[in-house]
């Protein structure tokens, strides 16, 4: 990656830093290290605020560079940052919600007493991640345009009499042939998904561990959620919700099928969805507040006869939308009580979802980014529900 | 699952509570909660030495049971505690190494003054899940031969002309057909791997930033590590090493293809490793040292001329074999100055493997259970280099 895009990166936490007092970072957790590095090492990228940032690496061997230093272990840490002509921090901030506390501990007391260790590297540095660069938009575009072509191909991989696994198998693969890398990253320890879901009928509607709209049974209590392993019935939709990971950035994109004709229902609660979209695009813009957007789903869909339903039955998720990045759940979320105000290059998934019993899945969900006008969709594919 | 399973469980645990004094564990790590639970819920399991867990539960909505209480957030812990009939524990553990710091602190600190709270939940509980009980074995028996049987669909999705990528995905596919959930668990926050991998000639040797005997250059850059996307050559060999997560618990299993015919010293260091794993079948059993078995590798590997390739040629695998079981990284761990013996029930991978430069990856992983009197070979699957 080109350095004056990680040097943007750098200074953006730099900035957050400053009025806290923070005089350097110590970032060594994967995703942190992708967006200040540009990649995944096993090491310690150190940022001061008035210096070049340097980079202690353990793995692999072949990365070089003017700042880069070997380390076997993190005691040597203090000894190498002066080694590299830089003072030792008077306060060091660490990522105190990424690190185990085992970790986090054992960094903290790498330092002197006088170095004052405080944890809030996490909530700054997703702070900086939660504006995206004009980069990371691009490759947000990029995603958008690979996800939408690997669903284009689910009607020619459906045969009649497949399961919801079976099914999600072969979308997973069209996920993975346009490129997609597989892997779902989640911020916090208790989320755990496999590229993404398809929900089908009745089971869409089975609550999961997870503040999901769609939760799911699953196919083994090791790993709750998503298909169940029944065959897909004429009259049933379901919803294909999968991960778009092409370049590290999540994209992440829902569309919904149907197996022959729904009940009318289906259809109207599909088109509330859709308008619920439209008026959030044409009221979200730089200084809208993000539980207005929620307050706003809300009312539309109470004017329908589909509250009930709307982002689950008997478990709901307490959100519309939520940031997304290298991390499928970022800031902003647009929920109850969140004050915080869209910025220009923020990212976010809407997904307006209701789930009817004994049919299954409609809605929406797009990504999309805010501009300096209003919000730009990411993901362009047909939007009414496709019926196979 | 069934109570005696999940009581034998959490007894192992209590088990290693009790000589450091520690009352109560509470516990609300996913693979943890499998292990105590059976299950992934949002919760928290609080197991006392001497009454029925509790489970406090967030989601979802559907778990029941007699010892079953909702929970909201951390706070109501203490008071929940003792209204289900409980008093407050003298000292506390938590899950030290896989709790975030943010999150440890803050249910640390829900507790009063005179509940001393210990780290090392993560350590004793780790050190129960490396005995396996039968019904765990019985696991890893069923996922071996579903391993082999995805395995050995191998030739008939390979073409000539495929990159490995392309190849990989279809691999990929027959795993999850055979009913591989996919996701792969590790222990720690740095190993990220998106299945498991396949690694064929030159790019074999490419250092991760991984403790692995095979790298790989990745995709891109947020995700280094396994295929490159070049073609698979005549006169190249890969090797196909996925994680087999079919019931939780991660079989590992690695076989090696050739493109045609291989150099005649590919088949001689292909024997050697296949020599080496039977040498310490034949040593190994309860109360054999971990370090010995390492030794024995590199020292019949000293004896031919592959000693600079074993376990990889610029970046070496310090081991030869790890414990698996919920996770790919569990103890013991084969390897230098490990004095723990093997005991009965303990499931590990043992991966002798070679990497030549300009020809590829040969070698062989199998996952073993120590039994009464020996080792079993739990992926049953034929061994030589299978040529496509």
């Amino acid at each position: 990656m080109l350095q004056p895009e990680l040097k943007m990166r750098r200074d953006k936490i730099r900035a957050l830093m400053v009025p806290l007092g923070i005089d350097a970072a110590l970032i060594t957790c994967n995703v942190n290290l992708i967006y200040t590095l540009g990649e995944v090492v096993s090491g310690y990228l150190y940022l001061p605020l008035d210096a070049p940032a340097r980079l202690f690496l353990k793995r692999p061997n072949t990365v070089k560079g003017e700042f880069v230093y070997p380390i076997r272990k993190p005691e040597e840490l203090p000894e190498l940052i002066e080694e590299s002509g830089l003072p030792l921090p008077k306060m060091l901030m660490l990522e105190g919600d990424e690190l185990s506390y085992g970790e986090y501990m054992r960094l903290a007391t790498c330092f002197p007493a006088e170095t004052e260790v405080v944890s809030m590297g996490t909530m700054l540095i997703r702070q900086a991640r939660s504006v995206k660069t004009p980069f990371e938009v691009e490759m947000f575009r990029r995603s958008g345009v690979a996800h939408a072509q690997a669903y284009s191909h689910i009607p020619e991989v459906y045969r009649r009499g497949m399961t919801d696994r079976e099914l999600s198998i072969e979308i997973e693969r069209l996920m993975r042939q346009e490129g997609c890398l597989g892997l779902f990253r989640v911020y916090g320890r208790s989320m755990e998904i496999f590229m993404g879901s398809l929900l089908a009928g009745e089971n869409a509607a089975t609550p999961s561990p997870y503040d999901f709209a769609l939760g799911g049974a699953g196919i083994d209590p090791s790993l709750p959620g998503g298909v169940n392993g029944e065959v897909l019935k004429e009259g049933q939709s379901f919803m294909v919700d999968m991960g778009g990971n092409f370049f590290g950035y999540l994209s992440d994109m829902s569309r919904v099928y149907s197996i022959g004709k729904l009940p009318q229902e289906a259809y109207e609660a599909h088109q509330v969805c859709l308008q619920i979209q439209q008026a959030i695009e044409a009221q979200a813009k730089p200084g809208t507040v993000c539980e207005d957007l929620y307050n706003l789903a809300i009312e539309l869909v109470g004017k329908t006869g589909f509250g009930d339903y709307f982002m689950g039955v008997s478990q709901k998720a307490k959100f519309i939308g939520h940031g997304v990045g290298l991390e499928i759940n970022e800031a902003p979320v647009l929920a109850p009580r969140i004050k915080r105000e869209l910025q220009e290059g923020m990212v976010f998934a809407l997904e307006p979802k209701i789930v009817l019993p004994g049919i299954g899945p409609v809605g929406i969900e797009n990504t999309w980014v805010v501009t300096a006008e209003g919000i730009e969709k990411l993901t362009p594919a047909p939007e009414e529900i496709c019926e196979l």
